[in-house]
């Protein structure tokens, strides 16, 4: 950073909200008097939000978008979120992104979920208002919420910063047991949320709030096997599958310099592949016949929600190269021998902890990568939900509740 | 190395053969006077073996013990070795290994092999030719082969020290076809063998030489995947199945000083599993039920040949951590969702390549790291793979042929 200009390349956000605008902008809340609740609130630091007017200590009704039974339609619906506790934040949700595995749920595909079932796990909100104990926000930052709100913070797994395989149980933020409420957590498509703070992540106020919601999954999903295998410039990496996730994925790698090819079972997606960097785009079809693809790539990274053939994938791996499934898809044909040439691997890897997830969004905030979002109301998840299925989307809804 | 008692820890051989004996063969191997065999020959350096007489210059017509039909019984038969080449090295075999592969190939397990078939891959024999180009050997020293006699040497994979899988066909120690003289390969369970002297591996003159065969599969097989995946002091290893190749990754992750915990199908194998080092050994069905296994280990070598259930394995490894399969048995019932909590890998590994094996061999050498053998004649093969197949052998057969 250069204090004589008091800015740095680093700091400046990408849509022109320098350090400057930062700055001013945090001075002026930390201004801001406190007001208190009484002695018996948790509410220590609670502070006018920005359009004015105190914030009560809670429970919150909340007007909500769910399903009231599996594969209904959503409607408009009042929640209840809890009262805020001494480490709780309260976000106003401004945008919520509709991921894949929100359809899943909704529809019943894993099962049938809690009921009303309210999905949402990639959420950008403005805090209203702090628990006493809170440290990380003051009322008026911006927070992020992914995949999780709670998890126990003293297992190993916690400890190791991976907050998402929780030995004694994450909980995700929709769909969970709901530990602190009891019942099941509602999520993200709810113009308010309570979350423990550090399950909250912060958003620099110069960021593109509302193409930042889907880093929070789509975005740390594929940047943590990008950084846990250690892509480097000039490397080779597929990518399978040109969604939410596979766009990111995309435009993570190619940030990263590496050599980009885009595997899709949708040819209209071709161009929009190579416009995002990538070097090479083939029909996924056409590319297993493909010669020039065989021991080709340092890394496979696919997002393929649905069961495939793995075979085709490691024939395409170079020497001891890994093909990562985070789509979560089965693998199916896996064959020992032929992994065996070529010391090949098969991989999960699932979004990532807490410190990982704010480190997506500081790089996405440095280097300017964002996600292509198409803004709906909340009227419009049911025809979002069918074009996400037929793959029409370019390439994540978010919902806006502005 | 010390000059003055010209003798070295990494120099002395474990049986007590030191520097000096090392120095004294050498010695006098170097001041034999080589003989010629005329000037078409391709022998310019053969030199008389220590037992005496000069060498023709080939083809040898060679006493082997093969099958004639798929799963016949083994008995003895003339084989021809090739002439000698320039690069090339005759070796008269003194020991053999009896590899589990060798089993599934001459009972047609993978097919029908090539008849007559002659397997044997883990051969020792004393150098009794060698190539008027050959400069690696000369006459009277111990070379080893492994797997493999013969690869392009120019492509990708030779030039990466992976000859094992030259794009251009490994040519196999059996039953592969022979590109230099037609047919198909015939293996070490015969008294010679002619090899090019790339593929040869150096054996030092105080190796146990009885107990050295088995390292050029079951040694470099083992050794491979703990050295590619940094196995330190420390961590927590699994090896599933005390065979020829698991009871190797027992001694070679001991020696890492890893502590090695052993699953096996054979309960009376446990003790023998604790004598090797192992910290632990259990009955696989019992394993599956414990808790304590758990998130447990930071590479689990999986020596099975047999298809297996692979979920069992994956919920007992550390986050990032690798089950390597190099028993290549299919691995079944892989789910990826599982996978993805702990970020867990599946991954394949055959053998290793010449310098990676030459590396195992100078490894065990140095530290006096051996498999059990029991050592056979070539009359008891077919009664040594009833054995094999029974599970009852500790831990590896080896034909003696002196």
């Amino acid at each position: 950073m250069c204090e004589a200009c008091d800015q740095s390349d680093e700091d400046q956000a990408p849509a022109g909200t320098g350090r400057r605008r930062f700055l001013a902008a945090g001075l002026g809340m930390t201004a801001a008097a406190p007001l208190l609740f009484g002695s018996g609130s948790a509410i220590a630091q609670a502070q006018s939000p920005p359009a004015g007017g105190a914030v009560a200590a809670g429970p919150y009704p909340t007007r909500a978008w769910g399903v009231t039974q599996t594969a209904g339609k959503f409607a408009p619906m009042t929640i209840q979120r809890r009262a805020l506790g001494a480490d709780d934040v309260l976000l106003d949700i401004l945008y919520a992104g509709i991921c894949h595995s929100d359809v899943h749920t909704a529809r019943g595909d894993w099962g049938v979920p809690g009921l009303p079932c309210v999905p949402g796990h990639e959420i950008v909100g403005r805090v209203a208002a702090v628990g006493r104990n809170v440290t990380k926000f003051r009322v008026g930052d911006y927070g992020g919420v992914g995949c999780m709100v709670d998890a126990c913070g003293t297992c190993e797994n916690c400890l190791a910063d991976r907050e998402q395989i929780c030995v004694n149980g994450t909980t995700f933020t929709y769909d969970a047991p709901d530990k602190v409420s009891g019942g099941h957590t509602l999520g993200g498509y709810s113009e308010r949320i309570v979350v423990t703070e550090k399950f909250v992540i912060r958003i620099p106020p110069g960021m593109d709030l509302r193409a930042t919601a889907p880093i929070l999954c789509a975005g740390i999903t594929t940047f943590s096997p990008i950084r846990h295998w250690n892509v480097v410039p000039g490397q080779r990496v597929a990518v399978v599958g040109l969604g939410g996730l596979g766009h990111m994925a995309v435009k993570l790698a190619v940030a990263q310099r590496a050599e980009v090819t885009v595997l899709t079972t949708t040819p209209g997606k071709i161009a929009a592949a190579r416009a995002m960097g990538a070097s090479a785009a083939y029909f996924w079809q056409d590319a297993q016949a493909r010669p020039e693809l065989r021991n080709r790539f340092d890394l496979i990274i696919s997002t393929v929600p649905y069961a495939f053939e793995a075979e085709p994938f490691m024939r395409m791996l170079k020497l001891d190269s890994t093909f990562v499934n985070v789509g979560l898809g089965e693998a199916r044909g896996i064959n020992a021998v032929a992994m065996a040439f070529g010391r090949k691997s098969l991989a999960g890897s699932m979004i990532g902890g807490i410190a990982e997830t704010q480190q997506v969004i500081d790089h996405c905030f440095a280097r300017n990568i964002y996600p292509d979002v198409e803004v709906i109301r909340p009227d419009q998840i049911d025809g979002a939900y069918q074009r996400v299925v037929g793959k029409d989307v370019r390439f994540r809804f978010v919902i806006d509740f502005t």
